[in-house]
């Protein structure tokens, strides 16, 4: 296997199962863990401002780095659990993106991102 | 390129910048709509049982592939505004998990989970 | 005063101003906070079964109060930046709630709940 | 009775028993709805800058407050069922706050908001 979406989730298969954690990782579990780990990873930026957001030192980065990794095992994990190959997931909604932001219309208006990002998410 | 974090996170620039939207793209913006996505996946399980959220149909299982698109795109795109490399991340991450969860010490206990998760987590 | 609301604002308001943090509470990032704060509350029930959720021991009771006070408080602070009325607030959204779930159309029915749910929210 | 949290906890109540509700409503899942809405709440902050997000339209800020009166319902609803007092929860809490932040040592530092913060959240 090369695919690193497989080998994780084969590899987050074989940690559950050593530990007999399966019971406790129904879909709806593992989505609630998602976005606990989410908002951890947000809360490293809470208090900072946009700016100050990027420029991150060497500790707070490794914090960042961490949570990251949580919650993309997470998703690999829900995503297994489901049969959902994300990869394709993410390319099908890149296109459904494209249609629906059409970069003439939308281009660098903020307020037209807001409206066309709400369209999309609601 | 055929690492599907690399290339989805080009796509993501991209697609981006066409539309001239990486002034919004900030870690502190990235990270709250990681969040909202992840909610909104949540969402999807929230009035279920746990057995009802393995037990999906054709329209729900959509709705949730979307979503786990969503929460995959923000993530890759936050993770390359960072400069990480998720995969190497998540490997890294799960070395850790499983030093602080040693499986002869966990195995099957939901007590024991939740003490060790929050060990982890806090 | 003897309105919980208004004088909880008032307290914090208070703390805010005599630790001179009332520059990172913008309402965007006071939201970002309630979000987290509410991501802790709900890390207390995410590894438990719904029927265990109802009965938590002391310790965690314990836990899960001081997460809905943190909750409460950031609320009650966004609200108040806002000047927002959020007892009245709540009646408004409580009136809106009745029209749109009328209870002969969606008693007892998991369906139509989660139908008339995600009508609502989204 | 006078208390609007009781008020609203009571009104909450019949609003469920009427549609058959309660069963959907346990702790944990009142947990992750509040969640949802504070997502919610949050998205409408999203891609303002921090000076933009208290400069809201009449439209922007009638969302909010919808949104604002969701994450207060669900909490409410959340704390009657698990027999909290959220008023003095409050009171508690600031009360402890008052303590881990002595004004004197945290006053105006942006890393030491961040730095006591982290160590109340967690």
């Amino acid at each position: 296997m090369t695919d690193p979406f497989e080998e994780l989730n084969y590899s987050l298969q074989q940690f559950a199962t050593e530990r007999d954690w399966d019971q406790f990782h129904s879909p709806k579990n593992l989505a609630m863990a998602l976005t606990v780990e989410a908002a951890e990873l947000q809360e490293c930026f809470q208090w900072k401002t946009e700016t100050e957001s990027a420029e991150l030192n060497e500790k707070e980065l490794s914090a960042v780095r961490d949570e990251i990794a949580d919650v993309q095992l997470y998703l690999i994990r829900l995503a297994g659990k489901l049969n959902i190959d994300i990869e394709k997931a993410c390319r099908d909604k890149m296109v459904k993106n494209a249609e629906k932001y059409p970069a003439h219309k939308v281009k660098g208006s903020s307020r037209k991102y807001t409206h066309y990002q709400k369209g999309d998410d609601k």
